[in-house]
């Protein structure tokens, strides 16, 4: 059994629900779910036991109801996410400029008794793994740990984005029950931040992340390394992204869309070891595309004798469910890592499933590779190694 | 140093030479070589002794002139490539229905007459390694040894390939000379046929094949991988190769055709595990293309919770420098084997440059795995493992 | 009220049954209907009368039957179509090679006494057009009247394809009714065959076609115009199709695939003025893409000072759909076309309708130009003009 | 002949000397000029001369020089160029942010000097027509005559954009000279705008623009007419350009980026009658791709019975030579409207060569209509009508 905490019951997080209900009552397959039924702790025990949420709309509605207005006609009523309430969370102006009227609990409160909320709230559930799919947030990672526990004395709730508030209330839940887990599915630093890695190692908080890679950005990841294993040089790289979704609306914000990017764009020093000139940002919101993204992406190299090839591709792309079905595999992990009785962040995990993965320093590396050391990590076999 | 002997001295094998001719005199780099200068065997050793083919307009003529005769402009004359000359080698029908008017030593010769003339035409240069880039040919491969040496004795040339017999060439070669190495750049089954294979172990002769990794196959290889490690189920693939060069006018015959379709495909089923319906090869001549093709691929799946994606690739890739660029790596690898001993095929070597990697029954991975084998087989750090 | 007869119950005339069927019940808007209600004859006084096949497995069953078997879970039963039944036609092979068990009028009587049959069935019925969407095949054109005459009375039913012997049908039924409309929506030859459709203006009958204008053709018929309006010289068109429905596997055969070939080849000429090197053929058969088919398209042209551009084009198009709503046009212009006391075929109609327009001799022009015509020649405003 | 100033001595006003200084001596033909040899005033006949700029590093210089500082290796000295000096313009801030150092009259005297100053210099050349391929600008419009009087008078340069500048400029000019034409190749309005239009007019000032219709606009018009044209209804449209010119730089300006918008985006409504939702902007700068630009583009629409079909286009385009071809025309038939006595600006060559065709209030219509009313205006045969 793996008991989940979603954070921020958007469109990823109900997805998440509607699969795992689809696939229990066996309407649909494992597709999407990488690590499929090899992992030990199956998809079947994984259960939904909180859901944490800001907007006015969904606190106080059953996570059923939730689901079911993203998704008419589903029938997901009167089943296991009946019994789940959504309970209200942090704000801190993550849906500044979006159509949702929130209100956090740092509003209502003081900032330690909103912690102090929350932490009961996460005791009550008793989640193994929480997993952070809020809406993509500005934030400033802490320079030390002596600014964070200033800034949580001073009582100065304005300094944190809401993920690196919800580490602190992971961290603090993780220490009084024994250890938990933190998927982070967003891009703000928090494998990648020193100082909360600190704090979660500490708390016996096993933390992975940070920002799903999902779309574009593991393809782009995988046709680099295509390219330099045949020793092409690559010359230029543009990439663009368009999408319906709120992820998207959100990312019209220039801070926001500054995050994306840079988890985004790492991945060409990482994996070329030369920074090949690039344009790899969210480009835009079109309505009409609904949760489906359109990606474009253009690629001159040079091969041998200096031919000029160029690659063009372009896809499709269903955007929740990529993230949903990474998910599915990472509170498995979690536990797994608890039942390990790890603490901190796993690169061998994070290489695979995220765009940024933490520790800070680490890199991106071909995902074919990050593949087999993360069956490694998991006790499975190698594919082909 | 390694000396090659080219097979075939059409745009491939004049690519290769160019391209030597250009780093060796500082005016390109080693894009587009695999493995760079990262072997022990140096690309300044690389060396063409000998050059092969039944082109009448070729036969008799200096390596300078025909390669200048593809890239005029670039000032090839008097050097390296003066001192060899074009030599006759067996024609067997492979240039049917070409603009070629070709007559090779088994159309002048009896077959072991013009086997002889061969091994000695061999002899006489001594080759570490033979280049096959002839033309796209049909083939039936052979039964069992005595079926391959009822044919040799009973002088009847025609149930041969030019490839096919090439081998027999090359064994007997590497037998007098005390070891040799035979690389085959098309999709003739030579490494995957154990009846010739058997013949190379048993003569010295090292085999690297068949039918080199470029263009788009390696390309879908990664991307089924890609879909493969997120349990993305392929629905369909269907791609397109257009090009200007002979050997997309040979691919105009059918016969030809399914030679190189059923090199191409296999692909589909190594990498995924299961039969994807799939729609993949070459598909027409269009002359103003010259050695560019164009190339597009389209591939649905499904992903979490039953969303389908969908993915579109084009490119526009230089045909020949591709595989010039890998040859390159190749003979050098070939020189490696004969210095450690080997004799018979090297899956580590064939799995990363070769369409369809020999032995019989070997199958496609996923070109990233395929390069960290490959290096340590090479003896060089693993880049990611 | 236009009374139609459908020849050929597949996929495009189901859906063209269906669309019909959601439009009067107000489930589907107009679109892909190119002049929608701006005719004088209204979408809803459309009315199919007749179906025709060979396939026993249709033939004698009830057209709303046939079409819920495309379509199930679409309620068609109890409706409009339950009154009309799928009656036998001619099948001269037309569908060999295909998964169909098939058997036409003349393989159960003489010649003369098959197209009687037929004549009857279509008094009885009284269609003003008669729709032509049976498989694609191969044919060849009669170079004179006699040969025709001669052909008809020698019974010899093989000589004919079956489209051209529909042709002879409708004619002759056009004589007894006093005139009559054929839609020809596949490529064989009829309004482009002068000796067909001379029989056809002596006997009364209407003639559209060849070939629907749907797909990519006449999307390359702009993008050409495009680039002639620009004076921009095309240097090469390479066109890929790959789809998976009964057409496609049709045009795996080689014979059929050059009647297709030669209607999309044409637009290159007509529309350039000059032959510029293309590739413009169908391509594949998928099974898994069903009836949606998937396009590739690339040009490169010459611009200003000598520079050369590549223009790409990808599409995912559902088939039928695209000839099916233009059918719904065509059956109300054939209407009027006999309102108005023509015979013979009507350029201004083809043009913008057909791949191939009649009568021989015709070319492509770009569609805007066409659309344009077409909508003076229907007596409505032009556009833009 | 024809006697033309270049406004703006960048990357598109060379690429047109360079293209006619080849053509002139037959090293080039007449690609990408839409009325090629079919207008009475012939190519030959075109002859710069004057240049006008602002960087400090062109002016006072030959334009020989400043254009083979673009293309090195082209032999340019020594020619028609030679006699010709690049002069001093207005600059009111249009390089701001980029790469340039720049001086405008404006900055050197009071606005009534650097008028006369330019008013002088345009007298002293006595150009036909001036065409501005300055860098895009922001700019404000004005919103009566009075505005503009009362700004000129106060002598506030700063209200302006240099384009706007110009305009006063080059009516003041046409005043005196009696009768010269702007040709406007930038997003600023001018033909669109009342006021500027109405000064020209008065003036004896033809003005042809605004923006050139060069790139994906029109190509983005003739898909959105080929969907009207078939009643198919577009349910969205994404388009991203990049590029690694000064213009692309430029346009990275949010402001000048707005400019740039509006006149591509304006196409949807103005063909299809309603608004589909698009995206359609500049949207990234990408060194490496120099003058030549990337483009994609996403198209979604219903076709009948509610199908749901998509078009993706991608395309590689030399940016500045599409441009530059297009003025090749328009400096002709500025003359040739000249030669009628014309004043004010004119649809017919508006709606073919711009994005945003004046005057106030006309709408993109299809290029192919708009192709042969412009044919008819220049006195030539439609093509097809």
């Amino acid at each position: 059994m793996v008991r989940v905490a979603l954070v921020g019951q958007g469109l990823v997080a109900s997805t998440f629900c509607l699969g795992l209900h689809r696939i229990k009552g066996g309407r649909a397959g494992l597709e999407g779910v990488p690590l499929s039924d090899e992992l030990p702790v199956k998809v079947e025990e994984v259960e939904v036991c909180l859901s944490i949420d800001v907007d006015s709309s969904k606190v106080g509605r059953s996570l059923s109801e939730v689901v079911s207005g993203y998704f008419p006609g589903e029938g997901l009523g009167g089943g296991e996410f009946e019994r789940v309430e959504v309970r209200r969370g942090l704000h801190l102006g993550s849906t500044h400029g979006l159509p949702i009227e929130g209100v956090g609990l740092e509003e209502m409160y003081p900032l330690e008794r909103a912690l102090d909320e929350l932490e009961e709230t996460l005791l009550e559930a008793d989640p193994d793994a929480i997993v952070l799919v809020s809406t993509t947030e500005r934030f400033k990672p802490f320079g030390s740990r002596e600014e964070l526990e200033d800034s949580l004395k001073s009582g100065d709730s304005s300094r944190f984005s809401a993920a690196q508030l919800y580490l602190v209330a992971a961290a603090r839940y993780a220490r009084r029950r024994g250890g938990a887990a933190l998927v982070n599915g967003i891009p703000t630093s928090i494998a990648n931040d020193p100082v909360l890695l600190g704090l979660a190692e500490e708390s016996g908080l096993v933390v992975f992340g940070d920002d799903g890679a999902t779309g574009a950005t593991p393809l782009t990841a995988d046709l680099l390394s295509h390219m330099l294993q045949r020793n092409r040089r690559v010359l230029d790289v543009a990439q663009f992204n368009i999408g319906g979704n709120m992820d998207f609306l959100a990312l019209s914000d220039e801070g926001r869309n500054r995050s994306k990017q840079e988890t985004k764009s790492s991945v060409v020093k990482d994996i070329l070891g030369y920074d090949a000139p690039h344009y790899i940002r969210p480009t835009g919101y079109l309505e009409p595309l609904g949760d489906r993204k359109f990606v474009a992406m253009h690629m001159e190299y040079v091969s041998f004798g200096g031919a000029i090839d160029e690659l063009v591709v372009t896809a499709r792309i269903n955007d929740s469910p990529a993230l949903a079905g990474m998910l599915v595999d990472l509170v498995r992990l979690a536990k797994m890592a608890l039942d390990r009785g790890l603490r901190g962040t796993v690169y061998e995990v994070n290489a695979f499933y995220s765009k940024n993965p933490g520790p800070k320093g680490s890199k991106n590396i071909p995902r074919t590779v990050a593949y087999e050391r993360l069956r490694r990590w998991a006790g499975l076999k190698p594919r082909w190694l």
